[in-house]
């Protein structure tokens, strides 16, 4: 169908001989394994170089901060899905997985945007940051786009994890500048919503994560990567202890019917 | 429906209250986040208890070693998936990781089960570990099942990473017992099935994880969570240089359809 | 790598040229759109064979007496998933078919295996089917396995599906050879386990499927054609009235933690 | 937590008592299995109604156009994971739903929307469907959307399924509203985007299905449907017949690595 270079798939992550395994530039088994942690590893992978002291400590924290928070839906989901499948742990995770989008973990990746573009208009206008948050979030509140990575269904207060997050980056030297992005615009959301939202984890972890210089692009990646760790806990936990079930029955014990039903229908048998 | 202890769920991972998210008897603010990488914080998650040193080590190099191995089918899958659906990082990474099952990575778990047994028979009767590997393998074979981890389509000698894998668990101080168990295996095959057959990455992983005390319920979290990370950088790059369609595209060149036509399929249309 | 027949790609199911979309032999176009049902569709696919009227009948009511039993483990996994994740539909599909495995709904394969099994020596010993029964149901036994689709927690008496089918296969005259083996295996389950277990839903789909003529191996791919219609019912209603985050709360509205908490979890903060 | 109605989970969709399973308001034994076919019940299941006979027909003709059309990219990465993980066909169908994103089978959907607001624009202004069609279309060109449903890589004319699916909307007697808008949509493009771009299969489908009275939200599931019954026909003929790996292997043997190596990378070991 096609001709032409599209058509030719290329990559620059690994490629083999019968004798050596090449990522990311380096030989897996001679520089790599026992040489470099998973987290280093996740950041070569993942942008080709290998992260400063700072980054790593930055990278560990993130993920640290969000792999678990008990039984979210996705953990619920997956938990459900081995006690119906055990055979397919992978099915399980997979199911977790596939709950973390754009409103739960997604957000993480949405928030980054907003940080960038902020970064972006203060630095091309020669505006401070707090103007230039401004200005981007009357944008997004004329495009009738939610703010994402503020505010909470039930905390007034920060997440305590925002601030051990910020701690964590300023101890090891990262840059803060997107912290003070993001409580820019923590500021300005009263101006533009009439009402104060303060930052959430999903928006810390862009924050310290584009100051340690992680790209844009891959932070999706930090809350599948860190929820994968999570799932497979809880999916051990469910092979020693199983909840699954347990939890699809406690989940419906207040279920309403609210269609119609046929005559007779719950009335005994005679 | 069901009455009882059974239908209520129950965990020892997570829980928290306003102030405060526990995570594994720790807080995660003040003890976890900041203070422990993520491989360790994955240990802890899985097992409840936090690694020692040597520990860490093996559960690093096993995680770097499974990571990533270029475009495997499972990567071709995710690829795919998310040149289709660009707006759902998490169905590709998903997509991805259903393709990790009883063939490719599933064998880390049942070569882990097989050295238990084995483990267990030495233990049990005082044999030697040759004499015990003998006598799993030979039920193994009686019952036609297939001896898992070793050997591979084309390498006749070990693969690299085996090597590397024992040399840091030796290195750190871990107890070779399993790596010992997993050479035993080797020396014994061909008496059973009358060919040499090697020793392969997905039994070396286990051979060390077990040593250094990573329990056998959790081991195929170990290809898992690794893969998830190798997964994200693919996803990363076709984000930035497409190759999903291009794989698509190339892999059906030479497809051949071996069922019936109606008359006049293939000819040109006047 | 591998040279030869193997690594090309051949397939029986579907070709096209530029005017012409190929499908098991007809033309897509010309002779199944508007001229097939989507039931026959999906036989023809499976098989290579369009269906008579009987095996037609017999398939609709199959996939119509399993795609929806409510608020299902998977039902709820893929509401929860949706609320979590509302841009990828397909996700949510995904992660409801994850939780269609050995436990659920893998038993109406697993079922139609005990009957070809039974169906088998019956034929090849001219043993009677009661006969035969019993003596594969011993080699289970011996084996430690489970007589998969007997049985069920609460009833005592069969599902009121299992009649349903065994009615409808009746009446289209449909064989009712494998409904006979399946009468027998419930009449011989008490000889060997000690006591009755009654015919569910998942024998009574292979049982009617295997006499219209479907072929064991695609067994599995009927519930998991049906539920996909369910799940997608659900999902339509999820977009509507959202239940997915309300099935979340309830679940763990009883949760037990059953690990350590740090000294002052839980006390007020003064 | 929430406290309140909206954490009581409700449906409209199926509750049943211990001798009656009720569907949509009717008894699933008595009223369905049987009596109704998989694809009337689909209807019923999504919509809460049966269909007249013409949505019958048109439904039919959607679900048959849009089931299979080869290897496409979801097919060849659901081969892949049945390869991977032949226990789990759960799962490989998965692997190929969640390539039904936005990119591939998303535009029924889109597409549908797009038609949804041309009819309500020349219902609510009196316009004529051209004008509506060439207003809207205006409005997506200014925000920079694609228009969803038209074009097609290599073909230059409709394709040849379009033409069909009409032919049955127009033999059935369905509405063809929205086959005028949609073709009022191909007449108008070119004054919008300066090229002419044909009515694709993307585009007919929600084009038929809206004037047969199925619901805009639930559009995206007739792909989703559909396109699992051709992945259950692939994936039963992978069991007999194996492609997945012939796939993977095809769809590497031109690929690029574009990276670094190290030195000595590729050189015959001496």
């Amino acid at each position: 169908m096609k001709i032409g270079k599209a058509t030719i798939p290329r990559t620059a992550i690994c490629t083999s001989d019968e004798h050596t395994i090449v990522v990311r530039g380096a030989d897996l088994c001679k520089d790599l394994i026992g040489r470099i942690s998973f987290t280093d590893y996740f950041h070569l992978l993942v942008t080709g170089r290998r992260p400063d002291a700072a980054a790593t400590a930055v990278l560990d924290a993130t993920l640290v901060a969000i792999a678990e928070h008990g039984f979210v839906p996705s953990v619920q989901a997956a938990r459900m899905t081995l006690a119906a499948a055990p055979d397919a742990l992978q099915g399980a995770v997979a199911a977790g997985l596939l709950g973390c989008g754009s409103v739960i973990l997604g957000a993480s990746e949405t928030a980054g945007r907003l940080f960038a573009q902020i970064h972006d208009a203060a630095t091309a206008q020669g505006m401070d940051i707090d103007s230039a948050a401004l200005a981007v979030l009357r944008r997004y509140a004329a495009q009738g786009m939610a703010i994402p990575g503020y505010g909470h269904p039930l905390h007034k207060e920060r997440d305590p994890r925002v601030a051990r997050l910020f701690e964590v980056a300023r101890a090891c030297g990262s840059s803060l500048a997107y912290v003070d992005i993001a409580e820019a615009v923590e500021r300005q959301i009263p101006a533009v919503i009439g009402k104060s939202l303060k930052l959430n984890v999903s928006a810390a972890i862009p924050a310290v994560l584009l100051g340690a210089g992680f790209p844009l692009q891959a932070l999706r990646g930090v809350p599948l990567l860190a929820r994968t760790a999570g799932l497979i806990a809880h999916l051990t936990e469910e092979f020693q202890q199983a909840a699954g079930f347990a939890l699809s029955y406690q989940a419906t014990r207040e279920l309403q019917y609210d269609g119609v039903v046929p005559a007779g229908f719950g009335e005994p048998k005679s």
